[in-house]
């Protein structure tokens, strides 16, 4: 059975995400239809961008992923398909997918054209969706689209490398559910450019010299309870999807408050590791 | 494969609708169940109708609809199925199918009568469940109901026709997740009364002579970036449910303010529509 | 088709569901992953001990019920497989499955031991989808795991039993959706304590005489609407999981308040019963 993902900004109250699958549903009856994330704030490009390069690998080759962000047709909006490391990416041409494809090369992009379609003020309605079960049905993207070769950028991802490979200065991307801080600065980057040197996070006033792989990394097991960090202590992580965090261990934002409230972290603002 | 749609304000947290899902998993266990909304406000009649009125479309014809707000049973607030447009809704006689059935005349309505089951706190899971089973299967309304002709209306959502036409006076019946200001309005009704003449959209201090189809509709692609309107200016569109709506370009409720914040307009509030 | 469900406390924003989603379609194309609830406050065991206890009992038997919350594996912090009343839970040992387990007799419960698998930072993505996966395919827990019998037990949601049965003393365990008020104390343990005796349920300030099976139990509808109790008053009801639960009858935490708000409850106080 096919898959056909959503990835929207629609948020979960509204009508709009029931029309959207009821419409699915009424094209291509036997599909599997998962949400990914519904709650991306609004025309945050860069937000979505990071889940859905994190969330679309998990799902078998073949995959149709419609992303209803900032969609609306213009004339410097194009709307597209990507077909890239095996998977469909039906969307508008927001640089939503270069996360994906600046590691991945595309092996196919197009421009979506289809006839007597008016696009209007829900064009996942009325077009992404007839694309995305023309895809998920087997069919070619040249029979919806033609060539296309301006794949928007997103700038705002790449770390910059400072004093001849000294200091790594990278921004806060993502700020999740526990409010941790999420860095664009990925392990693979870190690791080519370490040299065996130790090193310090920076961020405001917090200073890490360590970067663990799971959060209880910095508990030690052998102490007394009384005597261990525990909830309330930071850490840095390489978290599960590849990228430097900075995490509170066992946060809450509601009730202790996370990473981003208690360091005082926001969306773009730099973290640093400088080797030493 | 039969589908069951689920609209409730029981909340996502809440053990709620995983006990729902099991259970008609457990009735029916192939069948296609999607969620319409369960971010209603709790008890918003008016909220759940607008929402289950623009989704309920998209679904093939013989859809359930299960709707799960305000619906414990009362002398005042039977349990009822109502067939209309070929899809079969199971609710509380709330008024919440008035939207449809004031515009599709229903084809057949029962007042849900099966011996033996208490509805207590949990309807849904008590009594609407076993309904909506019973007719994904194919079964017959009259097995678990009997004829019913007291159908509750809304009236919140008629707009009057003021000074022979020259005035339509409507009200805001909805406010979306990007805080977006939808009117009872519909497009039928100000093309019926327009006869060609210009117009003026007025709420609160807001003025607006023209309505887009798109919420781009505001920008003129062919200026310059620096000289088009744009993201935060206040526009007037029929959205994709057909409806007359007060919107901000590219609006975050969260961060820039949406329409709601930023022209001052809430639930019930009046906007009204000059013919010139 | 296999049923497996997810109660986490990824929020819905993140990557993590979808990932989970992804790599469970990914093991086992033929499943039916249902959402119980993803909002769980996190890592709060005893919340998602409440809202599991009530969601399992709705599925058929054989389900495979997959929990992540603080689930980051430890020498104090297992991961293990609970078989218990038909259905399998894969946990780590939180004392999260300890609401079932200390009404009905686990059948097996086994600590997770697969080779050549890091847990790291997100132990359900790369262990219990894993596991989930071969228990739904009819694989035998002796195959992933070894007996295990170190069940950690939740106490908070005990009652206490004082002055000889003359009164119940319990606790706020769960606020929902509507803002009403959950408490550890079962109809069944106040049934059995009662004796016929009349009684008063007390809150801070709030003394209720009933307890009703039905929200609108406290109105009388015989009488002119004007005359009746309705929206805004306070009410005890034993719920639809059969707790005692104190409500504001129509209540809504964002506008009128709810029973939490209203009557100055929060999570952990004090609700006592006096038979008189």
């Amino acid at each position: 059975m096919a898959i056909i993902t959503l990835t929207t900004d629609f948020g979960i109250k509204d009508h709009f995400v029931g029309a959207v699958k009821g419409t699915i549903l009424s094209n291509l009856p036997d599909v599997n239809i998962v949400d990914i994330s519904h709650a991306i704030s609004p025309f945050n490009i860069q937000e979505c961008a990071y889940i859905l390069k994190n969330a679309y690998r998990s799902f078998p080759e073949g995959t149709v992923h419609i992303v209803g962000v900032d969609s609306e047709l213009s004339p410097e909006n194009q709307h597209i398909v990507v077909q890239v490391d095996g998977h469909y990416f039906v969307s508008a041409n927001s640089g939503v997918i270069s996360l994906i494809t600046s590691e991945v090369k595309p092996e196919k992009v197009v421009e979506i054209r289809i006839p007597n379609v008016i696009s209007g003020s829900f064009p996942v309605l009325n077009v992404f969706i007839q694309v995305a079960c023309h895809i998920a049905r087997g069919g070619k993207l040249e029979v919806i689209g033609r060539p296309f070769n301006e794949l928007r950028e997103l700038r705002e991802f790449e770390p910059r490398i400072i004093d001849n490979g000294k200091t790594i200065s990278g921004n806060v991307i993502y700020i999740d559910n526990y409010g941790n801080v999420v860095t664009n600065i990925q392990r693979s980057l870190f690791n080519a450019y370490r040299n065996g040197r130790d090193f310090e996070v920076s961020a405001r006033t917090t200073k890490i010299k360590e970067i663990h792989t799971s959060y209880n990394g910095i508990i030690n097991f052998d102490l007394d309870k009384s005597q261990r960090k525990g909830p309330g202590d930071a850490l840095a992580l390489f978290n599960s999807a590849g990228y430097i965090e900075l995490a509170i261990y066992k946060s809450d934002l509601n009730s202790v408050g996370g990473a981003s409230s208690l360091l005082g972290l926001n969306y773009r603002d730099t973290v640093t590791i400088n080797f030493l």
